[in-house]
């Protein structure tokens, strides 16, 4: 890859707004202000605003060689089509890099956000040179996203990396498909809230669950609350259920974790580098790296723009 | 690829016995008589009844151009060495590769046993032409391996593809590595086993476990006994489960499953697609084929010539 050099817009679709910015190899030369998706009713109207501003950026960039667009929702990669994303009204079947490819006259890429996550980690981040990369985000849900052999791996419907919706118990909690034990119907951030709520109510504690937040349970356990730290213990059994059954399938070189439940740091990563140490062999154990993200709110940008200028040379126009 | 052409030796190395084949293409030419490990006290004196049944397949077949040798433990593929071989004593540590190359002349290519069933289904059997598979045998245990973005996919220390040891209960039974919730110890045959007597038990039937083999429990639910067709049901649940979790991670276009249990046919297969399309959202479901292996125990020898085939150009020698 000769990307090093390329100079590339990343897109960045949230549920509410979009995130632009350029990237030169790593480097971040610039982040633009956030488009806000409510303020367009349909998506040619967004597509063009997108359009707009990546025109401006050209003009302070005249190298800009291709657009990154990473997004929440289903995509064919191939095609650089969006089938549909779920919290964004009117985002079904849209042929996107057709259209901003139109607009711009540049190369585009349309990518899953989990993927480009990944990518951004694998490309220049905590993961970066190494072949087998599993990428996940802990948030409201669970995202992931597979760098296998050296390449991104998007499955069969680029579908793959759905870790969220693995199943840790069969007689588990139903996920959002019915899906019996659903990861991040554990530890998702608002699962963990509810869970916390129930320990503290077991020690005949109150506590709303806007008072359990990833955040005030990490500020707690580091307080030296038991019940606090008995809780990130849980998740980081479940957690790590789920992650050594993945090392066990693909036996990869890292975990790369990232999204707000990773900021609890050693709350989580010891007593999940402990669980999965209990589940493995010494050879997939001793393999593997529990890393946390290089890149936070970034990593959308980052991404996309990495994999625009690194498929650049080859994406017809 | 262009192995069409090219004719190679499969070796399968099994816990008592060594089968050999000679293969062109995906025909079996000719299956020698087998090798009994018990007979020879060392590897060595092993490795040189190998090269010796091999020197006498290529006066038969002077075309052959490579030896496949598929093994029950942990190799380094790269290297042409096991690691260790549990059930065969005095495997470890063996360069498996330079010595029977050595002795022979011929490139050689060293494999797990189960990598090599799962490239013998996607070269030439049940998922021939496919992108990604996920291959696995149902047995005493349950191996697997992976076929993505249309190669082999081994896993950074060639450990890849253990289903078997992938958690169904973040609180279940303890695997071989202590493992919570390991699926072989739900539905390997001995568990199988124990679990139709325990449920002939409940319903005040005494069953010994030797009366309760996968066989035997399928015959049963076939001439319509309820607790025979419930404990098969229970079955399709654990495997479904562990397979739903392979397909949200993997998005596949196949399971092939092979081995004894895969035998009960659609006593295993129709509830165990009923419980996976349970589990998956429609994109990935739709996307997916379940399908039994074309091939069984010859797998091993055509999967590994194939291997050695497909790599005779390129290996060194």
């Amino acid at each position: 890859m000769t990307s090093q050099a390329v100079t590339a817009v990343g897109v960045d679709f949230g549920g509410t707004s979009i995130k632009l910015g350029v990237c030169r190899g790593e480097t971040l030369l610039e982040t633009d202000a956030p488009i806000i998706t409510g303020d367009y009713k349909e998506p040619d109207a967004l597509i063009r605003a997108m359009a707009e501003r990546v025109e401006k950026l050209c003009v302070k960039y005249p190298d800009i060689a291709a657009i990154g667009v990473g997004v929440p929702g289903l995509v064919d990669f191939d095609k650089g089509f969006v089938h549909v994303l779920t919290n964004v009204p009117g985002w079904h079947h849209i042929p996107l890099r057709k259209i901003l490819g139109d607009l711009t006259g540049l190369p585009i890429t349309v990518e899953n956000d989990a993927n480009a996550m990944a990518y951004a980690e694998w490309r220049y981040g905590a993961a970066k040179g190494m072949k087998n990369v599993v990428a996940l985000t802990l948030g409201t849900g669970v995202g992931g996203g597979l760098i296998l052999n050296g390449q991104m791996y998007r499955g069969g419907h680029f579908s793959a990396g759905e870790i969220g919706q693995m199943s840790i118990h069969f007689e588990g909690t139903s996920g959002h498909y019915g899906n019996l034990g659903a990861l991040e119907k554990y530890v998702g951030n608002n699962q963990i809230a509810e869970h916390a709520v129930h320990r503290y109510a077991q020690a005949g504690v109150h506590r709303e669950a806007s008072e359990c937040t990833p955040k005030a349970i990490a500020e707690a356990a580091h307080a030296g609350d038991d019940i606090a730290r008995q809780v990130w213990g849980e998740v980081a059994d479940w957690l790590g259920t789920a992650l050594a059954s993945i090392a066990w399938l693909l036996n990869p070189d890292a975990f790369v974790i990232g999204g707000g439940v990773a900021q609890a740091g050693p709350l989580l990563f010891e007593p999940l580098e402990a669980k999965m140490k209990s589940m493995l062999s010494t050879v997939v154990w001793e393999g593997l790296k529990l890393v946390p993200a290089k890149f936070s709110n970034e990593s959308g940008i980052i991404g996309n723009a990495a994999l625009a200028a690194d498929m650049s040379a080859t994406l017809s126009r």
